[in-house]
């Protein structure tokens, strides 16, 4: 494969994640580092910093300022939610990126997402190689909700899976100290896919946990959920759940949308999330003292309880990228193959086609979640426990977290 | 002062911390080593513990159990929110815990809670002595609102503000990363004293923080609060705004409980928090994407985020009160004399009378609280910032959490 010198562009996409700027710092770095990339440029805000022709120069950051970018919340570049239209029936932003590429020579794009934005990466991939204006394109995996196909996990899920189990063992101490009952909701994220809120079934597994944890990979049932809690209040004088925000019935309907009720006693549906929406719908029915707890985004920010395996990981995914393009690869996305065999957790890289992953969804296998619908099984326990993992030595300063603090150069043509 | 030989109890009250049971350790630790103090009972839920003669026999727990207490949230032996009547009025609850430390000899009763649970030492203490039966009564101060007078500051506090501030952090950076605006509320516990609340301007303080910070000192300003969201929104494209579960009105109406207007746009009273329906506020008056979150019990559990300060100075406040105790003294609460000065922290316990702590109810001074009333002043920065330093080594297990597992021994007389 001929060498390809020029620019690259690292751009952040969808929602943020505890480690995605770990997989930046990967990337700049190894881009850095790379003679065959002339200029590492970082776009504002995804591919709409590609098109608004705001880039900033990561060359002109203070290499220790950069250092801490993997302890560092959020996306550092910015995000954006854009979608690209269909290149057949509206071809104007893809033009307008050639354009923008062609302005900064840039010959590397590695843009960092989930599946939406692998669509976006695939869909550029395309075009360059149309135009036929050389470009390697390679995706770099990123969702704290873990749905991303042909991959073991994705980057940013396992450090908001850390953070709900131990929360959510903090919250079971906490919402059992009264003698005087109580039932708690905690509403976690996972529109479609129930990875996240399985989490919460770990800290059951270590002793400090849910007592019922409902998944959208199956139909929820209002009275049997409403059976359940009350034979536990009625054992244990408390009860704790953990949901999904994508719990739905067996006719679709999100349990969070569905229509007021005498039946669910719900009602006022265009205010309070999930949690809060249950807790009531509980009290309604069984009179007893509730609290609905929504962790937000405090689950996909929470960097302070990163897994180190995660870091590490998302560290490498933006390497890998990096370093594969150099080596002649594109249109792919970097992967996990993983083996968990006799208890030993080991993760190679690896690379798969960008068509492959865009706009697919992976769910939890339903051989994973128990037969009472409201419990996890082993397989799943085994399958996330290496990967949250290690506690990352981030950068303090004055007993609060010291994020890094980059100067945004805009970048010249 | 005579030497005393007896029992004691300990017991815990109120709201949990993430610190309370470093105190239940401290106290527990010096109660064990007392030559003084033949036998250590745990009371189950608080004073309900004594009057219904639940008492745990603490002597008999694993001592590798009791050292992960301080890194254990809330309150391990259980907590009540019980109120003892006035005993001019009605002494039968007095009588049944005279009944119960006669039997199983109790000559000194611990009592670790906020000011009703002072109140209630204060009580047991003015009977006992009345009784005749010799009984030494000390409060252990605790309480995430910091409202106790005659202290410093009060034991987990701290902890409460360390989780708070870097929460508050990383949802500053999380709730700015698109390049699509949004109004963010985060909502603190503190229904009177705003002493939580004021903690998120810690964050902003070192660079990543709410906009706007609300605290129940000052009267809220509804069309104030709207201007500014306003200014802030069109100046940055965002806004981050922190506020007081307890921010009123002018007339002294709860913003929480408010009913519907079409100025506030609020509706739907029963349905969720004040985070939420301030939000809803905003999306209605400024027609922006906005997003509540109430920060619940994981403020007040999240153990992972403890400041060592707080955890230390919890374990001494426990040990003092044993020692003084078996020293002679009763009814005082411990309390905290601290020093900054030159930028030296410096913490003492000393002791007041739990006559002078009971009922009443500290506030953040005036002076300390930006005239704008949605700020604080350099010195609650220089207050705060020395307690909420240093980071315990929690153990872990798995990645996660390893909190203490007693085994709860009930004692016999």
């Amino acid at each position: 494969m001929a060498i390809l010198k020029g620019a690259c562009v690292i751009a952040q996409s969808g929602g943020p994640t505890a480690v995605i700027n770990a997989s930046f710092y990967g990337a700049a770095k190894a881009a850095l580092a790379a003679p065959e990339i002339t200029r590492v440029l970082g776009a504002a805000h995804g591919i709409k910093g590609v098109l608004n022709d705001v880039l900033y120069d990561v060359g002109q950051e203070d290499p220790a300022e950069l250092e801490k970018l993997p302890y560092t919340p959020s996306s550092e570049l910015g995000s954006c939610r854009y979608k690209l239209a269909d290149p057949e029936k509206d071809d104007r932003d893809y033009k307008r990126i050639l354009e923008i590429f062609k302005k900064y020579d840039v010959r590397y794009f590695f843009y960092n997402g989930g599946n939406d934005s692998m669509d976006t990466c695939d869909k550029i991939s395309r075009f360059m190689a149309r135009s036929g204006w050389e470009c390697r394109v390679m995706g770099i995996p990123k969702t704290i909700d873990n749905d991303l196909v042909g991959t073991d996990h994705c980057p940013g899920f396992a450090s908001a899976a850390k953070y709900i189990a131990t929360s959510c063992m903090e919250v079971s101490k906490d919402a059992r100290v009264y003698d005087t009952g109580a039932v708690t909701v905690v509403e976690i994220m996972g529109r479609h896919a129930g990875w996240l809120a399985a989490s919460a079934a770990l800290a059951t597994h270590f002793g400090a946990g849910p007592d019922l944890v409902y998944l959208p990979e199956t139909d929820f049932d209002m009275e049997d959920f409403m059976a359940r809690v009350k034979t536990l209040y009625e054992k244990q004088g408390s009860a704790f759940v953990a949901v999904s925000e994508g719990i739905h019935y067996a006719d679709g309907r999100f349990v969070s949308e569905a229509e007021t009720s005498a039946t669910d006693g719900f009602g006022h549906a265009q205010l309070g999330g999930l949690a809060v929406r249950l807790a009531e719908a509980v009290k309604a029915r069984l009179g007893v003292k509730v609290r609905g707890i929504e962790l937000s985004l405090l689950q996909r920010c929470g960097a302070h309880l990163a897994s180190k395996t995660d870091m590490d990981e998302a560290m490498m995914a933006g390497r890998v990228a990096v370093e594969r393009a150099v080596a002649g690869e594109t249109g792919y996305m970097v992967a996990f193959d993983c083996s968990r065999e006799g208890g030993v957790y080991t993760c190679v890289p690896k690379l798969i086609p960008l068509t492959s992953v865009a706009n697919a969804e992976k769910k939890i296998p339903l051989e994973w979640i128990g037969e009472d619908k409201c419990s996890v099984k082993q397989p799943f326990i085994d399958y996330l426990l290496p990967l949250i993992q290690g506690e990352p030595a981030r950068p303090l300063e004055n007993g609060l977290p010291r994020f890094a603090r980059l100067k945004k150069v805009r970048a010249e043509a």
